[in-house]
């Protein structure tokens, strides 16, 4: 299983955003829609073994909406379509539980802190994806066959305090490259690796 | 320059499509906006080096509409912004020659075979993307210094006619690797190869 979380700093917690405008309603959930698509969409198909977690920061009560490749439906690969779905999970109420939106989308309360916790339990090796840290030829270094999560930051980056919680889970910090590239872009590129066992070569 | 070509079999030519529901009114143009954003957007700023044209081919008379790195304005990452501007540019009475809409892009008539001709002159290498091709990293075999060219299809792939003329034209077929991507996440690959040099490394 790949697993990606993507944090959103400002992303909205209440499913009253307007569609029309994504980006200046949601607080940017616009991101963490073209992040979903990144990590789910091929070809002809949906990958199947990709889980997502989206932390929501932007509202009173954090919120994490995790989408789960295996049974996720309706997904297309256009913006809207996502926020869309991403509407109908914020629309469910939230408890300290998951709770099922559509097929394959489910929504809890909780942010960061919790879901690290939650990823510790299930012995994943968890991967800081910023741009200055090391190499990531070098995740070679350990078996691949590990269940890997990546962790990444929206346009804001991440704060010293959520820093500090991926360094206290263990996290590896790695740079995909010396060009910083939006956060959907980086998942684009890390399933490429995957898939092309990139990662096991050249390290150099 | 890095240059993307792509080609929409059924992208409309047309201004008159809906911003509410892109996929659904303007014969895909939702790929085509997408593989803009991948061609041009980094976390902070746009790509100058890049150059893309997008073949429209879902009219009566095809046109083509190109985006300037250097010059290009107004873009977003987000989808929407996007489909606005290439709405803009497709109000513009086009000609066979260049006409701009906004800062950065222009529109004319004609399509693939026009705009080869175009590229032949340029002296550009041209590639041709397909997941069939040869693999990504024997482009090393020739300097990377040349201006490249890659051209990409839509969901509908190329048809015989196309690639005949891209036979012509003499490009090389080459593949990123065993899974079929969408068009858009291939030009961020191709980005990720050219900003790491990783086209260099590791041909085997």
């Amino acid at each position: 299983m790949r697993i990606f979380v993507v944090v959103g700093h400002k992303a909205t917690t209440q499913p009253s955003f307007s569609l029309e405008d994504i980006p200046g309603t949601s607080g940017r959930l616009d991101i963490l829609c073209r992040s979903v698509t990144a990590a789910f969409v091929l070809s002809h198909g949906i990958r199947k073994d990709v889980l997502v977690y989206l932390v929501l920061l932007g509202g009173e009560t954090p919120k994490t909406i995790r989408l789960v490749g295996e049974t996720l439906r309706h997904l297309n690969p256009d913006e809207r379509t996502t926020a869309a779905l991403l509407k109908k999970a914020l629309a469910v109420e939230a408890t300290p539980e998951w709770a099922m939106s559509t097929s394959g989308i489910f929504v809890r309360t909780g942010g960061l802190e919790k879901l690290l916790e939650d990823l510790k339990q299930r012995s994943v090796r968890l991967v800081y994806l910023r741009e200055d840290g090391r190499d990531f030829r070098c995740l070679k270094d350990e078996p691949l066959e590990r269940e890997m999560a990546f962790v990444l930051g929206d346009h804001t980056g991440m704060t010293a305090e959520e820093e500090s919680l991926l360094a206290s889970a263990g996290a590896e910090v790695v740079a995909l490259g010396p060009t910083s590239l939006h956060a959907d872009h980086c998942i684009v590129v890390t399933n490429w690796l995957l898939d092309t066992n990139a990662f096991m070569s050249d390290c150099g």
